[in-house]
């Protein structure tokens, strides 16, 4: 086995994001070249297995050339390819070389290489959204959902532009997330099933497999059936490049909703801000010269390995191009995809770790809420004065504000000090006039609404959440 | 009205692929800075509607309401903008001052800009997509069924790698982008369908519409209808980023389905290949200095175009990257979208056009099948000594074929020649004989399948198709 | 003249971004489609010139065929491409009727279409460039020049991971971009420079201009010399890709600059940082609910543009990809890079104008220091003591932070608390001593940088500084 | 040693294009982690050296530290991360280890992490460019050369828009790669030397090197003259982004200009063009199913890998925006850096092994100049014309040519049966009389420029040519 120190590799994803060895292993099953050949080695057995059923291939076809590729290593097939130059000729080769003379032939029986190693690639994504991003998406959503529950009482300023704006509460912040996320796990999960297979041979008309099946349409179909797959309408010498195309958007998609809630995280842990924080390790050091920093490093790297991959659509989308019955410029750049998968699942891993260790200050959420308070209450106030009648209340609120920041005046003391706007204020309601007086009310529906938004997702992903609601 | 010399402007969207005035007014309808405005006044209606049906706004509010946007122009809402610089506030002063005074208050009540924005653009889009790109997407689909019924006999080399591989037929080829597109088309109208409205104020928590209604999402919701949306499951300032990413990236991906035909068109169309082309107008100029060429130009642009808008997708992934409660970064940036949507109606209409006058070449075609026809039965006989129990069939049909190159003999001939050879032939059955020796024979289904798929969209989108099969 | 209501337009570069009459017409005079078919017929203009002074054109055919281009309109041309289906056949086709019989020979004479566009377009970016790119930016940085130096020894907590780190001041936090920018309008500079022409003919090798000169070579110097222009080293029917890619990446590179330059200015404005503000018009609306807003719409809208252009250099880098003597698929594409450079110099005037009435809040400044003044300290204590020999001084200093943090000591009295620091402190100088006393002083040479910057660019673009320094 | 079996990797570039020992050695030596620590420890060392040359640092302090990076692996330095979670601590912990005591203070002395991290980087990327990028790229410049000048003379039919256009040679084909690769390797030498280092500390004030040096920028000059690096004119805690993004984008543009020739040799490769072709191994396997395919699959993998890393240049823009005195957010993504040097300059390796084998089929291009050897002339034939005065040259032969097509007349008969015409034709000199007669004449200046092209490289590379002139 061609062992290599892990550091002499090139890219980080090898070297450094990829260091423990249980994460490492769980995605490896899917996203190395081991795991490349494993799948395309299936996809052969399941040609094999149906050539049995039909009583085409001997009937111990099957169980020999399953016990060939559990003997197969990708470093013979590798130096099979360095003779052929064709590393599904190579595979096929080893394979035939370990089963008996007679099974031989139907070892990719009427298959172009591509039959193969689309298929394997669908294969591989689609149990790779199914038995690991997904779950691992989920896991990150739920830390959010707890996080939302508990906090979905605690009143924070809302902020447009960066600045204060009406009031909302930290758990709303955070179930926007919760939404988002939830979303795009289900239209991962969707386009993950929608991935595609082929047994259509070399330009997609079923050339050679006519040639023996009545029906070559359904062989096709029994052959992905055994590997829990379909084809889809029209392929050529490769799959239609719709569904992975929005499989990887989907993907894309998510990072950005994971990027989204890091760029959000890691402002509101800024100095001035501080709303947040991160527990930190004992022996962690934050900055090599500045010892006292608290470093947001967590949200910065999620970010930045967004802005790593996030352009590699463009890529999959110049990849959809590919003329007449297929060029293979589609194909060196296809096999960078489980990199921007390992990326997603590292960014996700990450922020499930960072998120269930989330430290929430609520004596700065209440101190942030408290710079602006007089201020706030100028939305309920010009809409109360409009519904009230006041022919022009925007540009009446907006005079009132700024003599606000001029003066000490709160906006319902200048509001009585006039004759004419105290008179739309004795019309309001109880109610009404409270959200004048304590901002800290005017969260609209806040709280409700984040509690619904997580009590849908977890009835959808059907998990408990050990958070106490705040 | 401000008007300009159209060649005075910087957009080639604006002065150079818009010059026809149906098309154009056709797509400005949803697309125009005047169309943003009109659908956002529509968006104010809406919300009077609902407002006077409950009993809050006077009776008569839509009708005066919807009178004075009839009135409205763009122009004076900009003159409005450039005093308050705020473009919604200059909407909401200048309807107010085309209504009684009573009326006034329940403009934009409880709204905030973004409500009447992001519905906005969600109900233009979605309208945009139902009345004008999807009808002209099957306008195109139509086209290449057309192509792809007529030609579904018509046998031609397939290709791989630009190399001749094994036959199809032209119709086949063209069944490709049939079912490539009617995928799009159907996924374009899916994601429509998902975008969504919002009327959750400021920060998304509804705080200025929960003091009037006791169950604001509900209010929310009757607005939206009013406009045939509904709102998505959380918003903040703006609604979730994602239904509008997921329906650029499905125009993005039909994009590059047409450019991917342009692309197979344009090499069909070389001077080597020559299979198909273009009925030239009279008068039409190939090249300035040399009059014979023809060159594929429609093709090129569609290409072209497709380089021009597909990167914009990068822009909609980092717009939905934005700060707290919204940054507005995404504000200019969205604004680009209409030129996506119009170049890509742009490439559709010329390929409906280039398409519906497509020449197919029959001799050309003819000539290049035959080109390497010794060599296209390399394939199923491969197969066939394979599947007679051959032990490496693959590795001598490659020697056949390389004997093939160098001598005048076909591969029949050499088969013959070889007495081991000989002994496979002869297990074969009449119709795989057949095959060897005629390879305009071996095209598998492409004909039936052709037939399929044509069959399937022509059910689906319901439209006649007035060619005759070839 | 065919006009149009400039609403009715879709790109927001020709409806909303250019409405200032005098600045859309000194950008129309190199980047609308009237400029484009002026330097077009200028290169005509410049061809015919050159065949007169050779005498193969008549003597006066300079100064009708300048006749005959000042009295063309884009209108006559478009209706002529109308027939043609070639932009530049008609070009010349207007022309020769324009001028007298004799003269018609020698407009466009030996030359392909892209003699003249490719040439013609380098002329218009490399003036544009030049006369207005190049102006635009540096008044930009003049501004920040100015900025920079005022503020020079305002002294500002400098942020790492938007974590308070130690001190700098405003001034130098100016300074890095009037270096960047600086160092950036030198780039664009030197690339515009580089941008060549080509009089080569129809593939390049000078077929047709071989036919009548000597050295073909030769006569296009010639020729570009009379534009200002030089020949790339080798061209095909178009130029060299390169020069225009390099030239666009200086572009898109200097976009990125003011889009850095404007996220930082927004984040200072942050409710919570507040540093810097905008001086607001008297009837400007920061929002149309929350009155008492002051939004940086400003550098959001820079940055926003950024996002919607950057991404356009992919379509630059596929252009670099012609097939064979060229295809013509950078066409369309190419059409686009005047919607680029409008976007830029919107965004350059935009942060001229806020940068010019930048607000510097003194108090906000200061306060925002003050706020971890104790923890400053860390990272000169820390060095001071690793000099003075102390054994593991980074992690004596993290875990005195972390003391200070949580006690309301000083670290400088956390220091005299510890006899073993106390020991070090001793050796400290009297300088070093103040530093740790008074964080304020620690700015190292923040403030002579700045000045030995400012006054760098100051030299190198020759402007005045109307600013006194703070 | 953590070692792995190198197909357990995730990226191609470490199981897949790093295959040859040699090959990764190489690279590894500037772009595996293992050379990111050997850079930053030799960063660091340089410090050492400056501080014992002033007399700061003990005099053995070099030679201590030399010794003590040499026994450093990258292995106990990721554990030590492991525990302080900040890679350049553990870097500088671990040599403090094996130093003596009074030497550990001058580790780091003043240092910021990113004054190691950015130093470390533009060193071993210049270094790279020098050492391994450039001269790689002069080999295959050198491939070029010498097919270009062997094939000078070979004429063949230029292509425009895929159509037969005029006369080049297949030299002059090539040149054109000679000229822009040439000059793209001149970008790179420039941008390599701008890469800048920094020694400014944690936010570009100089604030902790102030404490002890009277000019600290002087220090920093010294520190970085070391390593052979000048520093940039401002930093903040990185260098400025833009010497490293003009670095890239030389990097990538000179890919576009690999996968521009790889595009047009796959094409030539095309079974109807089959100009060129590519030596294929005794045991190559062209295809799985169809043994007789010669596949380009060389170009390809060129173009998809490029396809793959371009739009990585999405990224290295974004990364030019870092908050204030900088956010982290550009860390995990520049570590993809060395992700796009090892593909191209695995495409280059490719290239310059399949252009030295690179087969010319001379048939071929003479079979393909002659398939439209009669319209050829219509170029010279109008320029002719137009230039005797015929009033409408450009109209008369596109009929002419229209007339050709449907006749067996050539353009030279059809000319003899128009009186009009002859007239003209009397006219011509004897010498563009052959222009017309014999089109493989009509090819300018090509083969002299070819030569003038490759001697003008050969010259500045300095390299010999053992190819022979056809």
């Amino acid at each position: 086995m061609q062992t290599r120190d892990i550091f002499a590799n090139i890219s980080p994803l090898d070297h450094r994001y990829s260091r423990r060895k249980k994460n490492f292993d769980q995605i490896g099953k899917y996203l190395s070249e081991n795991a490349t050949i494993e799948f395309q080695a299936e996809v052969e057995l399941a040609l094999v297995k149906v050539l049995a059923r039909k009583g085409m291939a001997p009937e111990q076809a099957p169980a020999e050339v399953e016990k060939a590729i559990n003997e197969l290593t990708t470093e013979e097939i590798y130096a099979e390819e360095a003779k052929t130059k064709h590393n599904i000729r190579a595979l096929v080769n080893c394979i035939q070389k370990k089963v008996s003379k007679d099974i031989r032939p139907y070892i990719h029986f009427t298959a172009t290489s591509y039959d193969i190693v689309d298929t394997a690639n669908s294969l591989r994504y689609q149990k790779a959204a199914q038995e690991l991003i997904l779950p691992k998406l989920k896991e990150l959503h739920k830390s959010w959902a707890e996080i939302a529950l508990h906090e979905k009482d605690r009143v924070q300023i809302g902020r447009t532009h960066g600045q204060h704006a009406v009031p909302v509460t930290f758990g709303f912040t955070i179930a926007e997330y919760v939404a988002r996320l939830g979303e795009r796990i289900e239209e991962i999960e969707a386009k993950a099933d929608k991935l595609v297979g082929k047994f259509s041979g070399a330009v997609g008309a079923y050339n050679a497999s006519s040639i023996f099946f009545e029906d070559p349409e359904e062989f096709e179909k029994e052959v992905l059936a055994e590997l829990g797959l379909k084809p889809g309408e029209h392929s050529t010498q490769i799959v239609q490049a719709e569904p992975i195309t929005d499989f990887i958007h989907a993907l894309v998609s998510t990072f950005s909703v994971l990027a989204a809630f890091a760029d959000d995280m890691r402002h509101l842990q800024r100095s001035e801000i501080a709303e947040i924080g991160e527990h930190f390790g004992k022996d962690q050091v934050g900055s090599s010269t500045m010892p006292h920093k608290r470093n947001p490093i967590n949200y910065e790297n999620v970010k930045s390995l967004w802005k790593a991959f996030m352009p590699q659509m463009t890529t999959v989308y110049m990849d959809q191009l590919s003329e007449h019955q297929r060029d293979l410029t589609n194909s060196a750049s296809s096999r960078f995809i489980p990199e921007l998968i390992t990326a997603l699942l590292s960014a996700a891993a990450r922020l499930t770790r960072v998120s269930s260790k989330m430290a929430v200050d609520q004596e700065n959420i209440k101190k942030n809420f408290e710079q602006n308070k007089k201020m706030i209450v100028a939305e309920p106030l010009y809409i109360l004065l409009a519904a009230a009648g006041h022919p022009d209340a925007h540009e009446a609120v907006r005079k009132l504000t700024l003599m606000a920041q001029e003066t000490d005046f709160s906006l319902r003391e200048l509001v009585e000090q006039s004759q004419e706007l105290q008179g739309y204020w004795d019309k309001f309601t109880r109610r009404q006039k409270e959200l004048i007086l304590k901002p800290e009310k005017y969260t609209g529906i806040a709280a409700e609404k984040t509690e619904k938004i997580v009590k849908n997702w977890q009835h959808k992903f059907d998990y408990d959440l050990k958070t106490e609601v705040l």
